[in-house]
């Protein structure tokens, strides 16, 4: 893969690159934290678990690649994205990704295209260039590295270095995969014995009463608990439970989405007759976004009592186009970002939680106008705060370029919690956090180069954004 | 002109400006596709038009030259511009030229002051640097140039390397001009014998009920179409008749301006009583917004059955100065950009036609926060969409840096449009063009220099930038 | 300070940092123009006096720094901020000190870290970092200097090189230290005889209803007026008394601060009856934000009488945090930047008094999505307006960087107000005004780099943006 170049990633100008190049070099080698994603823990729970084919593994999941391919014309039905209705894709993976080959020349310039080709090369070896003309010799190149027991999840676990991977979980989830991992020697670290695949509680599904399953998401909260949650002050008492049993099986952090960053405090009748409402199917719109206020306000509440790192990630509107939302169901690279306000959003929350240091709150959004304006000084105030990586659509190099001159001057960068990668694509992990290391090193290189910081200062930074901030940020 | 240098606009750097020059050097010879523009057909339709003074021709019209001029307290009567009440203005065109000339410093790192540069050297022939000293050499220079036939339009049309130019018309408009071209053997690619000058059917002034010279626009539209325009649905049959006009006449593409992006589709019944209240001269400015934003979506259905390109330019808070406008009417520069939304703005038109590739839905905004947020994540996904260049103010070198960053990492380069110029300058063209090649080398050798892309992706980037994209886009 | 490099915030490339040096070097010695900041006259007024201990002057003041210790989980109590309540503070300075010094490494990359390291180098000699180890050698160095007459707040103003500086003052300031250096030889330039140290009028206290010191500070002006402002008319007539009284005491502006740009006029009854309501402490939020864009409205027109330029600061939310509010009271690093819309906001001052060249309005913003999208618009259009620098988090490398490039293109240089440091931190003044050389002569730099401008461009805008904006712009 010609474009694989050791330095790729970091500033031309030569005297920046040697010391972009020698930062990345002292932490190219640590291990990975993974402290948000969305790997299905069944990939490293079962410890059989296989990829499938190549196009099972690298693009029918991935919606990053599959809009893309969309965008242009390409119907997802080509892809073999599942129909809702059941109705014909493509069944012949070979033929899927020759598709994929002919057109990968639309992912020049983009991450996707960074990371396939980081995944091709780095993770099975491949050393052509992907085309129509080298599509079926890669596939099979793959297809046999995915038929080897050496690329297995857990065996390439162990070759990423991953040290500990967060997964994301719904409430109601059995945590069954975790629990086979937590009861497997394999599952907890060599070292130090901790987990090395923890569940995070994510209790969206139950908590927007706006979700078109919420109430199926309810009922399936009710039956794991095994009592009915017909009212407010049950869901309280079910969360509780929950996220207590996933402290118990090694969580050490909450996700929340929302989107808005609205938070505000609801009396008990509010908070009660808004639920009545939702169990009737008469919320409204405003119900429910309050409800989401208000329960991100004892979200807040209880990972003060039980120590839980609290995530938020805020601004995506959901499943933009209901063409593809009927026809092939969420995640499919339809969501689309909007314009956030935190100012004014967060400070109900931030009023009665940011002073307290037993909150740990982390903000990921999706609108880059935020980033000096208001998170930058809101993390660099209030002691509960901190700032995740750049997220989705900008976990990217020009992304991570423009969180670093955006955020770190007025937030500091302890006020930060280092990278996650967020991702559903388990080969691409490594790929992502190199491509993190060498942006922080290209930046923190930057900043000696221009002497704004000594060398002392830029190893012990590149070392906190490498590792050590996200390890310390969820105390991992 | 000291500033013209052959390597002006590319990286310092070393490494990236020799990459930066040998794409740019592909591509600096290749014709000129102008899809998008304001310059009057006249001005090519008539074999004999001239530009008139320097004044006349740089100065007077250039609403970007008069408008620097006016911010610092040079009244616009003093540089020529007709006031409306025919109150006096300066006549002297060479008096003008000097007051313009001892201000030149005002366009210092202004793309105004960079284009004025590239035509006096380029275009003109001038090898000094316009000041005060200078200014009456200079203009005696120009003068005599255009006294030259050598430098009538369509003499500068072929030296240009212009391959089409599209222009941009009325409704109404009787599109002699371009009949003329099209009667004209000239009018002809005199290879391909495709037209080299277009209309654009640009039904603003009809649709958007709130201008003030609405009810005059329709009543032209209903004189050409040869019946009065009493209803919605006749004013629907007038555009389909007129559309069709603009095809037959060698139209590619419509043009439609909004402060807002909102669409949304009204009742038959409700369009009618919208229009029944406007023509009573009673609609609301919410009447004003609805109606525009369903017209969008009647737009956008023609298009899918003519096939017509339909372009989308959003966030112009239009005539913001009354004291200008009453004086000197529009497009004096006063228009000044808001904040747009996109994402829920668009959903209605996108829900309906967005997955239609019959539809080619190309968009201009003036909100830079909106390129990373909301347009590139619609343009990754929706096959109908394309993005435009960046347009007015940000039709600049950091401009240009700022959109390749921003957009193409998620939208992808083949979700966009290439360059147009968007001009009425018409000397002014081939500058704009070569600073868009030159910034589109610049940013290509970049991703190179970074091991972000091969040769042989740099190369085709580079094709697609200056040339193919313009020319796909809008079946040129 | 290993960190204080000559060439320190130059671009690193070779080319570009050889031009910078060069252009910066022409500017370094130039005389500091301080049009804008919060020094307390007294500490110039006062010949006698002295900052008092190292954490007294470097920390305990500066919510710069104490709010980034505080984001860390560091009590303000420890740092010695007095609360409010006389509650128990830290008052050993030297154990202050030392927890700064621990704690230094939080400001690695932070405009703040810069200014510290360059006060303790350039003002203090201090040779080496700020480290736990240093922190006594280096508190003691410090005292030392503050116990010599050469560190006496009038002989560093010569030090410093300052021309001029502007204090900022309450409408009912008596301005007895203005006085007594107008009395006092050292307070008019040796060569000049102008004024060295000038007031600013600035009426927020008495002019936005909703701030919670509103009438108190209200019935401060109806003493020093001797007249009881019992009417909006009364208000209107000690506003215009207190102006001429600034005047004459050597002002040339007025400062205005507001959450948002909203300006408009009300008719007398609506604002008497506004004011009424405030008198009896029943204003609404609304009628405050009103109130506030009239009397903004009346502060241009008196400009415009009086030639007092007019400052516009939006987009602060004060105060975010109310428990830091209640405790410590206000300035102590929780004020939050929120989005700023000017385009419709200001059109009402601008379309009265925008093109009246007798105005000078200039604006400073907290949001940098409008430096290109609103604001280098109107300041390009609008003969009154100029735009100040990067105002607050913005003033920094970063922040400094992003307005050039943002600002400039649209606005053109001479539409901008050159620098002004807007601090409290007396000894950071000389660190502030270098930075923003530097910055703007690497931006120059660029520009000469990339062959946009010449040399003598370049050298005429370095001139401007280090020197001469700043002066013309406020008539200093």
């Amino acid at each position: 893969m010609p474009t694989l170049h050791p330095e790729r990633a970091f500033d031309p100008e030569p005297a920046v690159r040697a010391l972009a190049r020698d930062l990345y070099a002292t932490v190219k080698g640590l291990p990975l934290i993974c402290p948000h994603g969305h790997v299905d823990p069944r990939v490293l729970g079962d410890p059989d678990y296989a990829f499938g084919s190549p196009a099972d593994l690298l693009i029918i999941p991935d919606h990053y690649v599959t809009r893309m391919l969309y965008s242009q014309g390409v119907p997802l039905e080509a892809l073999g994205v599942p129909r809702l209705d059941g109705g014909p894709v493509e069944t012949d993976h070979r033929r899927i990704w020759r598709l994929f080959a002919e057109q990968f020349h639309l992912f020049r310039g983009t991450p996707t295209g960074y990371w396939l080709a980081a995944e091709l090369t780095e993770v099975f070896g491949i050393q052509k260039k992907l085309t129509a003309e080298t599509a079926d010799a890669i596939y099979d190149g793959i297809a046999a590295c995915l038929a080897d027991p050496a690329f297995r999840p857990r065996a390439l676990f162990e070759r990423f270095g991953i040290e500990v991977l967060c997964t994301t979980d719904g409430p109601a989830d059995t945590l069954e995969w975790h629990r086979s991992l937590l009861d497997d020697g394999w599952g907890s670290h060599p070292v130090t014995g901790l987990p090395r695949v923890r569940p995070t509680f994510r209790p969206d599904g139950v908590v927007n009463l706006d979700r078109p399953d919420w109430r199926s998401q309810l009922d399936r909260l009710s039956d794991i608990w095994g009592r009915e949650i017909t009212t407010y002050r049950l869901l309280l008492d079910a969360l509780g439970d929950r996220r207590a049993f996933f402290k118990a099986m090694g969580a050490r952090a909450t996700d929340h989405a929302a989107l808005t960053a609205q938070t505000g405090e609801l009396s008990d009748a509010e908070a009660e007759a808004i639920f009545a409402r939702a169990l009737r199917g008469q919320a409204t719109v405003e119900d429910a976004a309050q409800f989401t206020g208000h329960m991100l306000m004892e979200m807040a509440r209880m990972s003060v009592e039980d120590g839980l790192v609290m995530q938020l990630h805020v601004g995506s509107y959901r499943n933009h186009n209901p063409q593809v939302f009927w026809r092939f169901g969420p995640d499919r690279g339809a969501d689309i970002p909007v314009a956030t306000e935190w100012t004014r959003a967060l400070r109900p929350l931030l009023s009665r939680y940011g002073n307290d240091q037993r909150l740990s709150l982390i903000l990921f959004g999706l609108d880059e106008s935020t980033y000096g304006r208001e998170l930058a000084p809101l993390a660099g105030h209030y002691p509960a705060l901190r700032l995740g990586p750049p997220w989705w659509f900008f976990d990217s190099y020009n992304g991570m370029r423009r969180y670093f001159d955006l955020v770190m001057e007025t937030a500091g960068l302890a006020n930060t919690a280092g990278f996650n990668d967020d991702t559903r694509a388990y080969p691409s992990i490594p790929a992502r956090h190199d491509l993190w290391r060498r942006a922080a090193a290209n930046w923190v290189a930057g900043l000696l180069a221009r002497h704004l910081i000594d060398e002392r200062d830029a190893q012990e930074m590149m070392l906190d954004l490498a590792y050590r901030f996200a390890k310390a940020a969820y105390g991992l």
